[in-house]
């Protein structure tokens, strides 16, 4: 545009200014003071997002369509939103910011997007894989509370991937229904274990929308392999979390920045023998011990 | 919390701080320099929303089944992440920041949900009411350039409500097919003409998830009576606009903040008799009188 015509174009900023404080006002009205401070925030960084990239009308149009989108590839289990606050490093910010803890309590990382509820309940030492493939793990450890003793009557959620990278839900779950995935209850003793199959590394699904960002922008895709737990236990804070295993060659590049160097744990490789439970084994399998510290709810 | 606890709890603000700077790092290989412009901006607004207001995972968690059940309202014809843009500001901030033109060019504004492509085609001077029900209403006027000479082949598009204030999309669609919508092509003359039915004021969609919002926060759910246009004509840029009733009683509140007064027309009541084209009505009618000035592309 020459100097000549842009002098008699209306740049419309003084409108725009208009615009938000015209929502801003109206917003205003909310009365509910939580969501009116929530609804404020947002809309100032949503126009001010909007205003300091130039956002254009073709970028708009594009943003709404890829919303509906992502929309479509929610299911029972799976939450593509998720994967996009995962992927934006919101999902870590709000739970570290909203998970005060004594700094021995266990760190709560994200809890992705295929938890389910009402998972299988299993007792304790059953093998939870439902048939999965992989190769076999022993997992065992106590839930503690902040001042040591043992948390009885904890359920433990545990999802996890089998040697394919996928979950459950990703598999033709209508037809196969729940593997890899349990709820089991503590006793006096805080004590959990259970058998399932070795969790790998894998990429955010392959099919949706949250990868089609990631590989334009970070082409960082994978997770290093995890169990997930959550473990919710009456007078305690519910945490959600992650174990990691160590030799992951993925724990420095986690595509939803979810680890936590204490989160690390060591998944021991072991020869054909005898398993932490008694049982022999005939073939090589893998052990771990972790030990949940969970927090007191915030008074 | 007494102060005691407090002092041996991790307020984790430090880690909040490395998780914004890891993920902006992160995002910053972005190859793209307009998408990685996008993506950084965007993550800095995010995170700081959700640390200005201190979202707590509980309020992240219901965002994130909010943005699931979102998902669900979109159909074709009907855009739910859209009517969220347009309640919030964004669409009309977007579009204001992103058409300049000179004073004299007609106003754009939002697109609003409902906008299909392929939408019947119908000769000028027809009625494409397609049934609807409502007072039947002749709409005329010109397509023109920013020089005030005629548009020949622009293509427009109108849609608008019925007299219950719904949409073609919102009705059953799949059995009744369009109604109240058409695209339109102009002759050399620039001239436009076609008969409906006049539009009333209706609020947001309420069986959605926008609903919920504006309820639990400004309370105006409710939109002016208007025509939806879209123009879009070989060496002009596209215009997207309304043309608002001046009779109606909601121009100051419209919920998705769309009016603009130069977009305010006079929809003239006018007793049995002739109408614009010749014809003889024999029950009351309204007409519009309004022109287009495009603007060219930007160079």
């Amino acid at each position: 545009m020459s100097n000549s015509t842009s002098k008699s174009i209306e740049n419309n900023y003084d409108a725009l200014e208009l615009i938000t404080e015209e929502v801003l006002k109206r917003y205003g009205d909310t009365p509910n003071p939580r969501l009116r401070e929530l609804m404020l925030s947002l809309i100032k960084h949503i126009h001010g997002f909007a205003k300091e990239v130039k956002l254009t009308a073709e970028e708009w149009a594009f943003t709404m369509s890829f919303l509906e989108e992502t929309g479509k590839w929610c299911s029972p289990g799976r939450n593509e939103f998720m994967i996009f606050s995962d992927a934006l490093g919101l999902s870590m910010l709000t739970i570290t910011q909203d998970y005060p803890r004594p700094a021995h309590a266990t760190e709560p990382t994200l809890v992705g997007p295929f938890l389910m509820e009402d998972a299988p309940q299993f007792p304790m030492g059953a093998n939870i894989s439902g048939g999965a493939a992989g190769t076999p793990m022993h997992a065992q450890g106590q839930v503690l509370d902040i001042h040591g003793k043992p948390v009885a009557n904890a359920v433990i959620d545990v999802w996890h991937s089998d040697d394919r990278g996928l979950y459950d839900v990703q598999d033709d779950f209508e037809e196969k229904g729940a593997w890899a995935r349990a709820a089991l209850t503590t006793g006096a003793d805080g004590r959990y274990s259970f058998w399932s199959v070795l969790p790998v590394d894998y990429p955010v699904p392959q099919d949706g929308t949250a990868i089609q960002m990631l590989k334009a922008t970070t082409g960082r895709s994978w997770r290093p392999a995890h169990l997930h737990f959550r473990i919710q236990a009456p007078g305690q804070r519910p945490l959600v979390t992650h174990i990691f295993d160590k030799n992951s060659k993925n724990l420095d590049g986690d595509a939803v920045f979810g680890v936590r160097p204490s989160l690390i744990a060591d998944f021991v490789h072991q020869a054909p023998g005898k398993a932490p439970d008694g049982q022999t084994m005939t073939r090589d399998f893998y052990t771990l011990d972790y030990n949940f510290v969970m927090t007191d709810p915030i008074k």
